[in-house]
């Protein structure tokens, strides 16, 4: 295998006021800010210090069990664009759901974020998880896995249109003809899918990045198959280095399939790092957290997740046998496998695994030193399991700055992450081609027996 | 009548790069900037400097005629966000159409925008107006404007259930216990209405101003119900100060009919102003615009508002008999008639009616000096025509710059306007109560019998 020569992409991932389920509790955790313009402006004005690539906001269209979990977060890209304005470089990443939005309005937002912010906007597409979210939008269930995707496709397919229905050089501006832009590049698009259509052209002119990035976030083969025709990153739950790397060439290779140029989809699993001076020391950091997961709610949590309820067992026993649980699941399917192997492998109580999923939520948990986790990304990195990774400070801001000022230099040292932005665009920093207007409408492998 | 001892409120309408239809095409316009966050901020700081109550962004969900037209703007919330990053005091307004969003995601959207601004936010609620508008969002045509309304109320109802779903005083954040919020106090709203359904609670606390504030555009009979139930801001269209008074008669005694508190809704018609040192100047300022303005466009503009094709008659000749034009139209009904009323009591032509409409879209059009303008402003004032003005700047920016510094240190002197804000929230601006929670979805009628 050769040496890599290009270099780690980073994410700050933020999810309330820490990813750990009660690192609001934690002393480090900014929860007092969670609805205050000045945490985010801190939290983004570190993430950029530390030269991310991007700050990458997650989203949840509802409220649950509001007395014992952080419930209730600012709106991904309102917050985003506020922080546009007091940031330079740093990429702007929002999750915006498929399931419960139009195409035209997600198009034109994620558009006017990257007029704004000159070219920093990235879109996390989901397709939502739960029932209690279809309610808020007046449906009595949530679309199962399959439709949900079915239903994302033809968006992403509308919004990617929408984008290209500006030329590149349609404006024209001219004061003295009266022509403002060349109605030859400006074109309805006459989407018209099963769920969702739209007319077009869009209410904007073609994006600075002529498309914000595409980030991806269901790892299930049907969300591989999805991220293979329009992912450009993609953000992955990987608990080893061995299925890190099987599902980084199960990715690439799909993506050579569907005639994509190698290393034009960025693999980054999520990491939730507790760090510490000594092995010791993060170990109680961790424990300690995970003491300050109820109970009740840990077991709730591990119920809902497997679709069996298990308050009937004992909690400090195993987890009995359940039957189809990844197939009777509406959401994180991926996800899900993981977890019933880890409890298999680790040999977890109910209460462990139930905390360990609100712990890192199914993401990869690294407990030790700064040392120590950079020999574990560059090994990643170097052995093809990732291009990156999404850091999730379990505390927030506490845990970000920890990894800015503890992490970051050792990388930096390494040759494995950048010392200065080079580019301005989101697109830029994660080595990503801006895509010319037709890019994804046009379907990746007729384009590559074009070019 | 009595002196009044309250002071005027401005905002700033900000329509492209100028409310005047060929404003862009202005030597004095930043139409270079259209797309671009340093324009809006330069903006935003003017109107700030000139402590408007609020700077106000007007919203199309289409676009038409792109060779011959300003076409395609940031989104409103969006681009608003990023300049709370950049001001104060100024709030905060975006127009959001009830026709083409849902009920939660736009409650969720300016309660964002209202916390980042720490209280600045203020949604124009509008219903859309044209079938192109429906096409974009995958409908074959635009509702009604009855069945708009009845959208309308519906989806504001929602929204204000949804904003007070949170009690100001849900948010616990005991580290200690581990309790985020009281449960007690989070509670579904279970809205099921005929258009819009939403379950709840909304997936944030309480806006700053408990809800932000509500502003409706429509003068029509029917906007005039809705504005009195539930408007806090009435934008209105009015040609006379004699109308403008009977209008603000009429909207007050609906007021004190449904229960409601005098001067808890404001009445700020739009006004174009077209200033100049002497009126000989402003004249051929608005002769220059006005002929700026492609004639094919303003024949077209007409029929279009008229739903009667004009292009056969002479351009310069008279409007013909035209059947029933406000029974025809689907939107702006109250725009039309005053239309026809003024191209009957002006004796213009249909080149020339065309080009008014397009140059001050059926608002106010000044043409005079700053201390005329003063004047005009004091008297609509003092004679209860208004409690203030939306100012169109026909060029921008450079009309808000003169407005900002020819006239408003004029009402200042005067003692008409603030010299420096008073109060940090729009609600403070604007003077009116921060509303307790379930002030609107008990009806006001009701709440008025228990006070």
């Amino acid at each position: 295998m050769t040496q890599r020569t290009d270099q780690l992409h980073l994410g700050a991932f933020i999810y309330y006021a820490g990813h750990h389920h009660a690192g609001w509790r934690h002393p480090d955790s900014g929860v007092e800010g969670m609805y205050d313009f000045d945490l985010y402006r801190s939290i983004a004005e570190t993430a950029e210090r530390g030269k991310f690539d991007m700050i990458f906001f997650a989203d949840l269209l509802y409220v649950q069990n509001v007395d014992m979990a952080a419930s209730g977060m600012l709106d991904p890209i309102t917050l985003l664009s506020a922080l546009s304005a007091v940031t330079t470089r740093i990429g702007l990443t929002a999750t915006v759901s498929t399931t419960y939005n139009h195409p035209y309005n997600v198009a034109r937002k994620f558009a006017s974020l990257d007029y704004i912010s000159k070219g920093r906007a990235g879109w996390n597409i989901v397709t939502s998880q739960l029932d209690i979210e279809a309610h808020n939008y007046g449906l009595p269930k949530h679309p199962d896995h399959a439709l949900r995707y079915e239903m994302a496709e033809e968006f992403v397919e509308a919004v990617t249109k929408l984008w290209d229905s500006w030329d590149d050089d349609a404006l024209v501006l001219d004061r003295k003809t009266g022509i403002y832009a060349d109605p030859g590049k400006v074109k309805a698009i006459d989407y018209k899918g099963k769920w969702f259509s739209s007319k077009g052209p869009l209410n904007l002119p073609r994006p600075p990045q002529g498309n914000p990035v595409l980030i991806q976030a269901g790892s299930s083969p049907q969300g591989q198959q999805f991220a293979s025709k329009y992912g450009e990153v993609i953000f992955t739950a990987q608990q080893s280095l061995e299925a890190a790397k099987a599902f980084y060439e199960s990715v690439n290779s799909k993506l050579i399939e569907a005639g994509r140029k190698p290393g034009s989809l960025k693999i980054m699993p999520g990491i939730s790092p507790i760090l510490a001076a000594t092995v010791e020391e993060a170990r109680r950091k961790e424990q300690e957290l995970m003491e300050l997961i109820p109970a009740e709610l840990a077991v709730a949590a591990l119920s809902g997740m497997l679709s069996y309820d298990l308050s009937a067992y004992p909690a400090d026993g195993p987890l009995p046998e359940i039957p189809d649980p990844v197939e009777k699941s509406n959401g994180m399917k991926s996800r899900i496998q993981l977890i019933m192997d880890t409890a298999r492998s680790q040999n977890l109580s109910i209460l462990e695994l139930g905390r360990r999923i609100l712990g890192a939520r199914g993401h990869l948990q690294f407990v030790g030193t700064p040392e120590q986790l950079a020999d574990l990304m560059e090994q990643w990195f170097h052995e093809r399991a990732c291009d990156g990774f999404n850091v999730m400070g379990p505390v927030l801001p506490g845990d970000l700055e920890i990894f800015t000022d503890e992490v970051i230099p050792i990388l930096q040292r390494r040759g494995l992450f950048r010392k200065e932005y080079t580019g301005t665009t989101l697109r830029e920093h994660l080595g990503l081609d801006r895509p010319e207007s037709g890019h994804f409408s046009r379907g990746r492998a007729e384009k590559s027996a074009i070019s």
